[in-house]
């Protein structure tokens, strides 16, 4: 019998566990779930026989310990700063840890420890960073082998709702934490190389400066930079190459109408408004506008941020009843950002019978006998209900993959690592494609960010 | 023989030293100068019979606490962060101290000890804080010795070029501290009320917001929001008003101006450009800007900005060298806000025969007797000299005379404080009079934010 223990039973969840339960007794697997709070788990999940619910809070260091020695493997799918403790305790009881978030500095100390050991302490294997890593790197590592280089890696994911879901002219609702995106973008410049040339953008301009792409049988979709995509150099090898960016993907629309929101102040985090409790949807606008003792909040938004009578925008900010007058706010002493989440969960809730869609859109390009070629991949991933969403079989799947290959030592290779080893990333690509998770290439002119080049083919 | 210690002789104190020099026979001082490069203070001063000038490195506590000993009153124009220790030694050797920057919860700790020994901490004592403070206190006061409610208050500062040195587009150049210029505005949003309503603006949207003044004889002003205007509520007990705003004034057309430079990123100063040394201007401008293969950064900073062709802001840029390809930056691993600083010295340093001038504009509108009524003060101090600035005679000479009126016993009541009662304001703002800061004040009628007003009388 083999025991696994997954710490933390949020959202993301849902096919993680799932997974281990189908392959319990063709796996000889025991499955412990140790959550703060796990009244709200499924009778189902709690009945199986070869999995055991417990409460666990992993502050308490006795029961923490307790049942990490008992187990052989863990799986942390707590917030990524709760991570520590639990990593420190397979240290000491020599077990293999699977988180899905970004490797911490903090964890990345244990490297020689868990080398020593032999133990696999595998992160970002989830979606993004996860299926990211995975499929870019075999695609790169294909394109090395047959010695080519690479001069251009472009790679975008996002997380949007389901085409037969899609019933509001943001083309958006919220399918995971609608905190991270109201702050998308924040926290320092946009860094990324284009024909190697280091680009700049700040976040009151980063909604402004999308790429577009086109998903056979999805249509198109738009894409804005993320955060630093020079840190992708080192991790994938990239030292010398032109062009690499790293995006988000929405629906075409999405960014512009967003930077309203941005142009207004109305994403800040860093203060709160005064006397929010209470405040109505159309004062909470009106206090980015300027004072005026005739003119309506909505002809002053209009000329603030030069939206013309025929703009689509301003439809889009009526759906979220953004000049309400009733409608008020009950946050204490909120933030512009926690504001306007609020406002936005009103309208961008997922309904009952809602489905979400992940995609992703990767695009390598490489030189190779002195020509220059170009290979497109994509994938997009529909979610089956509200539980068994897109976003929890992309995040839970690869984590729950990696695990059981940990324990039958197909991934061996030990130390504080992500998934860009071929080791790891083929049997679990693999794995993935039976569960719909497949990515279709397709050769494309290199074009770079020459567009006049189309012209000279 | 009363004896005052300097410590710190930077720019600003070139009024501050005349002054108690000119002074020393009359009133019986000593004067005491510390500075950690001694050398460059001027032969006048160090040869002047009532002068010492010491070498003096503020982190040595032994030399620091020996020449504070030997002094009856202490005035610190180091930067703001290295007061405290000046601070304590005050406290320990029962010793005045004044000093020109804003109070600091370190300094307000030692307000009990302060008032127990009879001490006076004064602090914001300089030009924006301090004649800020006076000025506007006075007029306060006065309103309300007869009966008047404060409804309104507006206060502007600025340190800018005098017009017969002022001869570049953007009617600017660096009298003060350039970092802090190209800084200006950021670190949150900008907080204040109008006519009752709080209102918000972002640091991208700052210098789209401005308000205008004309002042007799020197023309037109602009004006925008300073960081919190709200913390002035309390500091002025002015709990009920319903418009308060503090602001910087600039020429009209820099703030329009200055906000490409917001757009484009260039002021960041969170991160670091790869590879800035030896950077062009060109290729600085361009790493905020999209690829182009074929458009020239003339054109791309055209388009991303909505340039058109008889905008002068297009002149502003040239005349910076914004697009020359062989100037080049020699700063190692520069943020944005340092590299664009080093651009901006080479064009807006004073010259040897340049004039810089101060300006200051308060609105002060009130209820009395059921009528609205409003008040507009203000003051230009112009500059003599390179070294003889209006920006040192205004953060100077408000410290110099304060200290004199210490020793003197004319401000008496102990505590860590800032110039806001009238024992302090009143014989300072005379005496300031004797070197040309006087304000005029104006009887206006009361608009409020109403501009409809004006149609109505």
């Amino acid at each position: 019998m083999r025991k696994i223990l997954v710490v933390g039973a949020g959202k993301s969840t849902s096919y993680l566990i799932d997974y281990f339960l189908e392959k319990a007794t063709q796996e000889n697997l025991h499955l412990t779930i140790g959550d703060i709070d796990p009244y709200t788990i499924a009778s189902e999940i709690k009945n199986h026989e070869a999995c055991t619910v417990i409460q666990l809070d992993i502050f308490q260091d006795q029961e923490r310990k307790k049942v990490i020695e008992e187990n052989d493997i863990v799986v942390s799918m707590l917030p990524a700063r709760m991570h520590m403790k639990v990593a420190e305790d397979c240290i000491s009881f020599e077990k293999h840890l699977v988180t899905a978030s970004y490797i911490s500095e903090e964890i990345k100390t244990l490297d020689q420890q868990a080398k020593e050991k032999g133990l696999v302490f595998m992160n970002e294997i989830g979606l993004d960073p996860g299926i990211d890593h995975m499929s870019a790197m075999q695609v790169i590592d294909r394109i090395r082998e047959k010695g080519g280089r690479m001069i251009l890696f472009e790679s975008f994911t996002g997380g949007l709702v389901a085409p037969e879901s899609d019933n509001n002219l943001w083309n958006y609702k919220f399918t995971w934490n609608p905190r991270n995106v109201v702050l998308a973008g924040q926290g320092g410049a946009a860094k990324f190389l284009q024909e190697g040339t280091y680009k700049y953008i700040p976040y009151h301009k980063l909604f402004r400066r999308t790429e577009f792409f086109e998903i056979e049988g999805y249509g198109r979709f738009e894409g804005y930079a993320n955060r630093n995509s020079l840190n992708y150099r080192e991790v994938y090898g990239l030292q010398d190459i032109l062009t690499l960016y790293r995006g988000t993907m929405r629906r075409v629309g999405f960014s512009k109408a967003w930077n309203m929101f941005v142009e207004l102040g109305a994403t800040d985090d860093s203060y709160t408004i005064e006397n929010s409790e209470g405040m109505t949807y159309r004062k909470f606008i009106n206090s980015f506008l300027p004072y005026s003792p005739t003119d309506s909040v909505e002809l002053k938004l209009r000329h603030y941020l030069k939206i013309e009578q025929d703009d689509i925008r301003w439809e889009k900010l009526l759906e979220l009843n953004l000049f309400d007058a009733k409608k008020s706010i009950p946050l204490k002493n909120g933030t512009p950002a926690q504001i306007l989440q609020f406002i936005l969960e009103d309208s961008w809730s997922l309904s009952d019978d809602d489905k979400d869609m992940i995609v992703m859109y990767h695009k390598f390009g490489y030189e190779l006998n002195g020509k220059q070629f170009q290979i497109d991949a994509n994938t997009i991933v529909k979610g089956n209900s509200k539980t068994h969403t897109a976003m929890a079989k992309t995040v839970g799947l690869p984590v729950a993959i990696a695990t059981l290959a940990i324990l039958n030592k197909k991934i061996t290779t030990p130390g504080v690592q992500i998934p860009i080893q071929k080791e790891v990333y083929e049997p679990i690509l693999n794995e993935l494609k039976e569960y719909g998770v497949v990515f279709k290439e397709y050769d494309v002119p290199y074009l770079g960010y020459n567009p006049e080049s189309v012209y000279d083919t």
